[in-house]
C-alpha cells in the first residue's frame, strides 16, 4: 500500500523523492489505487517544487512502464526516427519531414495525440484526406513502417495510459505548466511508440505553449536529458511562432501546402524548417552522414520528385487518396486586401488561429467536429512588401458571413509599418 | 457554472481572489459539482501561496453558509460563550472551563468534533462517563444552554458540512498546514454554532500541531482577525503542550482530575489554564467584570463548590452519572520510579501521547475502539524535584504486557538532570 500523502507531503516540502517511489506512485494512480484528488495536490506540488532530473526520468519511465511499449527497431531491423512538435498554428512539419526522410531510405514512424486547438492536430489534417485511415493497430504501424517505411497514426489507447489520465487531471487542475511534467509527457510517448532518434520542435512565441525563448530553452533541456538517459538520440529545434508557419491555416489548406512543399514550391519558412528538420534526423539515422550530405539529400528528395512519391505511397498505403483535387475545398474564399503600402511588422500566430477556429477548423471542446475544408492562407507574412489593395489572405469559409468575419479578424492580426521589421529566421536555435 | 480551472490558476500565481469567487467555489464543492481533484489542487496551491485576510474571511462566511447555523443569543436571550483549543496531551480544559462560567452565570454552549488524536478528543472523555450522551440535536443543544447554562455535544452533522469535506480532504492531499486552511476551519464552526464570545487556546510545542510560538502567533492572529470580521469577541490563549498538560492522559483519568480541578485540588499548571480561560470568558460575557473581578469570580466558584454543582447538573443534563466511582477503572495499574536524584528537564508530551495511544487511550483510524479506562497519569512533571526510587507516574492499563511497555515507553519520555530547569508558565501569552 503506498502512501501518497506521505510522497505528496515530501515533494511539498521540498524533498527529492525515489525513483521507486515514483515509479509506485505512477503505477498506484494508473490502477486507480491513488485517487484523482491525491494525484492533483502532487502535481501542484511539483509545479512549485519541480522535479529534479533523475526525478524527471523516474517518472519518464514509470510513464513509460504503465502500458505497452512498442519494439519498432526490433521489429524494423534498424534504427527508426521520428520528430514532435509542442505544437503551433499551421504546424503541418511531420506531414513533409516523414516523406523527405522516406525517400532517403530512413524509416520514419510517429504517434501522435489528439488534442485541442486553433487549428486540428496532426491527425485531423491526415482525416481531411479522403479515405485516410489514423488508427492502425500497433501491428499494422510496425509492419507498414517497416513495409512502406513511413507511418502516422493515432496514438494507441495501450500506450502511455498514465499519460492520458495525468494530462486530462492536469489540464483541469492548473498544473499544465511545468517544464519536468511536459517533458515527461512527451518523451514518455516518444520513448514507448519505440523511434531511436528523435527531432523535438519546440515552439517559441506568441502561439506557442512556451512564450519565451528561455522556458523553450529549458523544456527542450529537459527533453534532451530525458533522451539521453533512455539512450534515444534525440535533436531540439527551438522555432518561432509568432506568426503562423508557412501560409496555410487549416486541414485541407495544409494539406495541400504539404505537397506544395514537397513539390518544392512551398513557403520559405515552412520549407526551412522541414528541411533542417528532415536533415537533423538523416544526421540522426543509421545512414552516416554529415549535417551537409543529409541537407543535400533531403533538398534532392524534393528536387528528383522522390519525396512526392513516397508520400503518395505513405497515403495509399493508409488507405487515402493522395490526390489534390480529391480534398474538400470551402465553397467561400474571401480575399483580405492590405490597408496601406508598407511592410507586415508583426501577424499575430494565436489571432489567425483563432479565426480560423472560428471558421471551424479547430476544436474548442472534444465534442467539437471539424470542418476539414475551412482555413485561412497567409499570403504575406513578416517581413513582406505589400502595396495598398494586394491581397494580403484568403479566407477559406463555410459561407460569406463567417468569411467576412475572419476577414476582419485576420486583417486585425496584420500590423504595417514603413519600413522593414528585423529578418527573424524561423529556426531560432538547435541544441543537440 | 464555476470555472473552478481559472481559480486555481490564478491563485497558483498569486492572485487574490473575489469574495464571491471563493464563496461560489466552496458551495459548488459541497454541491458536487467541483470534484475534489479540483480542491485538492486549489488546497496545494494555497498552501504555497497563502490567503490574503479578506480571501480567509470569505472563504471561512462560505464555509458557515455551506451549513445550518445556530443563533444561540436568539434563543438563549443572552450572549453565550465558548471555548475551542488546538488540542494537545491530556487537555481536558473545556470540561472544567464549562462548569466554572456556567456557576458564574454566564451561558457556555460548545460543539465539538471527534478527530483522531494520541488520547480521545473531548467527545470521547465525555463519553467515560457512564449515561452521558453526546449527540443531541441542536434544538435540544439550544435549550439545555438556555436551561442548564451549559452544553457540550458533538458537532452536528449539517453544521459546515465544507469544513468536514475539505478537511478530508487536505488530511490526504498533505495541505492541512496552512494558517488561513487552519484557521477557517476552526471558526467558521466557531461562527456557525452560534457562541458571541470565544476564547482560543493554541497549543504551542512538541506535542501541538504548532510546534513554534511564531506558528502559534501567525494562528492566533488569523482567528482573531476573523473573529473581528465576523462580530464575535474573541481571545487567543497561546499556551504550552512541551509537556501534557495536567497530570492525567486517559478519558476517564481526564474525567477524574477534571472533578478534581473543580473541586480546588487539581495540578497547578492544569487548575492555572483552567482559571486563566474561564476569567477570559467572563470578561468577554455580558458581565461587565474586568480581569481581576473575573479571576475572583471564577476561583470563588470553585472554593464555595458552585463549579462542581455545576459540573454534575450539566452531566446530568446530559444523562450522564456524575459520581466518580462510576468511571471505568483500568484492572492494572503500575507505577514508574525515578531513576536517580535530580529534577525533571523535560517530559515529551508526544512520548507519553503515544503511550497512552497504545495502552487503547486514543484512536489510529476512525474505527479503532477507545479503552476509557486506560492511560497515564504523570505524577511529577518539568521542574519537580525527584528521588531516585520515588514514583514519577502511573500507568493504567487493560494488561500486565501493556503496563509494562507503557512503563517504559513513559521512562523514556522523562529527562532528569542535577539542576532544576528555567520555569515556563503555562500560559505563554495572551492575545486580545
Amino acid at each position: 500500500m503506498i502512501r501518497a500523502a506521505e510522497l505528496i507531503q515530501r515533494k511539498r516540502d521540498g524533498e527529492e523523492l525515489g525513483a521507486g517511489e515514483l515509479r509506485e506512485l505512477v503505477l498506484a494512480y494508473v490502477r486507480g489505487d491513488v485517487p484523482d484528488y491525491q494525484m492533483a495536490a502532487f502535481c501542484m506540488a511539483v509545479y512549485f517544487r519541480g522535479l529534479s532530473p533523475a526525478e524527471t526520468f523516474a517518472l519518464t519511465e514509470a510513464m513509460v512502464a504503465s502500458g505497452r511499449t512498442i519494439d519498432l527497431r526490433g521489429a524494423v531491423g534498424r534504427p527508426v526516427v521520428d520528430k514532435h512538435s509542442t505544437g503551433g498554428v499551421g504546424d503541418k512539419t511531420s506531414l513533409a519531414v516523414g516523406p523527405i526522410v522516406a525517400a532517403c531510405g530512413v524509416p520514419f514512424g510517429k504517434m501522435s495525440g489528439r488534442g485541442l486547438g486553433h487549428t486540428g492536430g496532426t491527425l485531423d489534417k491526415l482525416e481531411s484526406i479522403p479515405g485516410f485511415r489514423i488508427e492502425l493497430s500497433a501491428e499494422e504501424f510496425v509492419a507498414q513502417v517497416r513495409d512502406v517505411g513511413l507511418a502516422i497514426i493515432g496514438q494507441t489507447a495501450d500506450l502511455v495510459p498514465a499519460d492520458k489520465l495525468l494530462y486530462g487531471l492536469r489540464d483541469v487542475t492548473a498544473t499544465v505548466e511545468n517544464v519536468s511534467l511536459i517533458a515527461s509527457s512527451i518523451m514518455s510517448k516518444k520513448i514507448a511508440s519505440g523511434a531511436d532518434a528523435i527531432v523535438l520542435d519546440v515552439k517559441v512565441g506568441d502561439g506557442a505553449f512556451m512564450k519565451t525563448l528561455d522556458d523553450a530553452r529549458s523544456l527542450a533541456d529537459a527533453m534532451l536529458e530525458l533522451g539521453r538517459l533512455a539512450d534515444r538520440r534525440v535533436v531540439c529545434v527551438l522555432t518561432d511562432m509568432d506568426q503562423p508557419l508557412g501560409h496555410a491555416v487549416g486541414n485541407a489548406l495544409e494539406i495541400l501546402e504539404t505537397r506544395a512543399t514537397l513539390r518544392g514550391e512551398g513557403p520559405d519558412d515552412f520549407s526551412e524548417l522541414v528541411l533542417a528538420a528532415s536533415a537533423h534526423l538523416l544526421v540522426l539515422s543509421d545512414l552516416g552522414v554529415d549535417e551537409t550530405e543529409a541537407r543535400r539529400r533531403a533538398e534532392t528528395s524534393v528536387q528528383d520528385g522522390s519525396a512526392l512519391a513516397a508520400y503518395e505511397r505513405w497515403v495509399r498505403a493508409q488507405g487515402g487518396d493522395p490526390a489534390e483535387d480529391v480534398l474538400p475545398a470551402a465553397p467561400v474564399v474571401r480575399e483580405v486586401s492590405a490597408p496601406q503600402d508598407g511592410y507586415v511588422q508583426t501577424l499575430g500566430a494565436i489571432a489567425v488561429g483563432t479565426a480560423a477556429l472560428h471558421l471551424g477548423a479547430g476544436r474548442r471542446t472534444k465534442e467539437d467536429t471539424i470542418d476539414h475544408a475551412v482555413g485561412v492562407r497567409c499570403l504575406k507574412k513578416r517581413g513582406d512588401a505589400v502595396a495598398a489593395g494586394e491581397a494580403i489572405a484568403e479566407i477559406h469559409a463555410r459561407d460569406e458571413n463567417a468569411a467576412a468575419q475572419a476577414a476582419d479578424d485576420v486583417l486585425a492580426a496584420y500590423a504595417f509599418d514603413k519600413d522593414p521589421p528585423f529578418r527573424r529566421p524561423v529556426v531560432l536555435e538547435t541544441i543537440a
